[in-house]
């Protein structure tokens, strides 16, 4: 472990300055490469879902873990739009002249080496692994034991396909074993970022065990509030959509809040519509006096259901809505339904969540939604990344200082001035 | 201290939403509040210093506490320019079109607490919390304790200047004691990032133990590399001001790698240059073949010597020495000199450092002298800031969807469509 991470490292100096055709090239030379070896990659993937089946795997997981022609060919379309995306390297951020003959340029620059522990999903493996080539990051590998045989074929493909087109040897690695990841975590002098995919308390445990900056999320506790000023017909499509269209994702939400001023209008339609769709409402005490339903107790505001369950809360007015979020969310993503600008601006200055909606649903939090092309994960992070993250998450920069042979003494003895012109960006 | 977390947790909420006229007024009454203090200050700070001498303490650290009318000049100037510097929060970073009626904007916002751990100078106290203050986050500060009276001081009066002109109660807090400081860094629930400025071994103790992210540096391992193409005159100018401008601080050389080809040339002269600085060179094998000097041993690579020592190594070429920098250095400051422009950009493509130089000194590796107004330190992390980090680093961002009642079902349904135009930054 201790050299395939070193290997890494070495690869990711020589990935960084690496160009995009290249880059490209091998991304386009890893798609053709993963539908040349369809024929392995789902028979290794069956040897799986049978050694899953006799362990008696839970449906939605075998679900997770199916990696058929369908998947290969998403995968593979995944790839070709990143081709298409911008290199998120080599950006320059800002260029300053210090003084003649002396200019300081802000570059974008990969971040390094990227550590990357997956559970279940194979397509996990070929998107972040894509992802993190594109932005010119050496990638380690971790995924679940049941996906084992898929893994080691996919990582084998891409690895190979990569190297031939001329990346770095071990710019990929696939970690075996679960000792290697306990050693990855503690791999600091190597590995710059760690992201972890998969449930809560697998991100959690990746959390609490490694010095390693860690770019993800653990829980998802997305609140809806529907303000007084709320249009009740939008308000009602909005919590149905945010509750149920996808249930078991991060961005679905957990806990209806509802404004007083309009529980008699508001809770009784909108019980109709959730109980119409299945849902368990769990509601406080001011909710009961309107509503008949199971009532909550305290544990239910701060938990991921991720399940046909909501719990429900009146609050006295729009900053009790703010803190309740601010103490039991996650600063994933909260939404207001209100008509109310003022209100909707209050609502998203204050809650302190990577993603603040103004009447639309907490599901659009999502990289393909948000336009970015493919995700690595979302992120609640307060550091570096926050949100959906695409490809410029996983870069950072450098200064570069291109000189005429300054020397600061001059500058501290007062013989010259520092002019600190801003630039335009163009080199 | 969990309750002064946890009021600096619900003061950051309302910081983040203050406008800058508000965060400029504060500046300036702080300002304006310490040059009444002054008598306070300089009585406390001459308590400390008392006291300090009595403990026998080291010279160096001495000059380090002293707290004067010219330190206070100092840092009352530093607050004024910083109330001329643009506000770093509320900025559009990006706007996209999701479709009709559906718009996202990437807006700037403060990151929330920031713990600072600051050794004896007291500057570092005005310094980093009115920095927090412009970026909109709440500040924890703790202090040496040979600077106990002088920052119960300092804080007193820049944490009610603050609250009179409006800030919310706790936007800032002195801790007292060495238990409050392992309670901090364990307050991971409050506190978003910690910054902290001291010593190597200060910052390293502070990133051992704390799961919180960190923002700084430990070592700061500096070369220049001198390459067979560089104007010796120019070489010899770069040498000597990097090591001996000042010797004490991150961005001074540790170590100078010099071109095989250039060995007969270059050695001689430097060895005279340098010594004439009163530098002790420790020098590989076949540096000692060229000139007489002590024989450096493998731990020299490594050291951060902050006096005035140098090691030198012999290097075949370029590429040698790229690899030297990225094993030994601590991704700092590194530059080159050279006449030839291609290997000067295979050198800072290639060295994977912060800050990267052609032709001029590491000394210029400085929030100042790049223009940033005031820093909060240097850092060598690879996520979030790199380099001198000045307001821009206090900052992250949130996602606000602006919305007109917009549901994912219909999306996924395929009864709407993504546009996903960009917009112009401009809101």
């Amino acid at each position: 472990m201790d050299q395939t991470a070193k290997t890494a490292k070495q690869a990711s100096i020589r990935l960084a300055a690496m160009g995009t055709d290249i880059k490209n090239r091998a991304l386009a030379q890893i798609a053709a490469a993963l539908k040349a070896a369809a024929g392995d990659i789902i028979a290794a993937n069956k040897a799986d879902l049978a050694a899953a089946e006799n362990n008696h795997l839970a449906g939605p997981l075998l679900k997770r873990l199916k990696f058929d022609e369908n998947k290969l060919a998403d995968a593979c379309a995944g790839i070709e739009s990143l081709i298409k995306l911008d290199d998120p390297v080599g950006k320059t951020l800002g260029r300053t002249e210090l003084d003649t003959g002396l200019e300081l340029h802000k570059v974008t620059c990969p971040i390094g080496v990227i550590g990357i522990v997956f559970e279940s999903r194979p397509d996990a493996l070929v998107q972040i692994s894509t992802l993190c080539l594109k932005s010119g990051n050496a990638a380690l590998l971790k995924g679940g034991s049941e996906a084992e045989h898929t893994n080691k074929a996919l990582a084998k493909v891409i690895c190979e396909a990569g190297e031939n087109t001329g990346l770095p040897a071990g710019w990929l690695a696939l970690l075996e074993t679960r000792d290697d990841v306990a050693e990855m975590l503690k791999a600091d002098q190597y590995i710059d970022l760690i992201i972890p995919r998969g449930s809560n308390q697998f991100v959690r445990y990746i959390m609490d065990n490694t010095n390693i900056p860690v770019l993800g999320h653990a829980d998802g506790i997305c609140h809806v509030y529907i303000d007084r000023e709320a249009d009740l017909d939008m308000a009602e499509q909005i919590v149905v959509d945010s509750k149920c269209q996808y249930t078991a994702v991060c961005n679905a939400a957990e806990t209806l809040l509802v404004d007083e001023k309009i529980t008699g209008q508001f809770l009784p339609r909108i019980k109709t519509a959730l109980e119409a769709e299945s849902v368990e409402i769990r509601a406080c005490q001011k909710t009961l006096a309107i509503i008949d339903a199971k009532p909550a107790t305290e544990a239910d505001w701060s938990t991921e259901y991720l399940d046909l369950i909501i719990s429900v809360k009146v609050v006295a007015d729009l900053d009790e809505a703010i803190e309740h979020i601010n103490k039991y969310g996650s600063g994933h993503t909260d939404t207001i339904v209100t008509a109310n600008k003022q209100s909707a601006e209050t609502f998203m200055n204050f809650v302190d969540s990577a993603n603040v909606f103004w009447n639309a649903s907490t599901r659009f939090s999502d990289g393909f939604r948000y336009g970015l092309g493919a995700e690595v994960g979302i992120s609640t992070n307060k550091i570096h990344a926050r949100g959906p993250v695409g490809l410029d998450g996983l870069v950072i920069y450098k200064y570069k200082l291109l000189g005429t042979g300054q020397i600061v003494a001059d500058y501290a003895q007062g013989k010259r001035k520092f002019t600190h012109r801003k630039m335009d960006n163009s080199s």
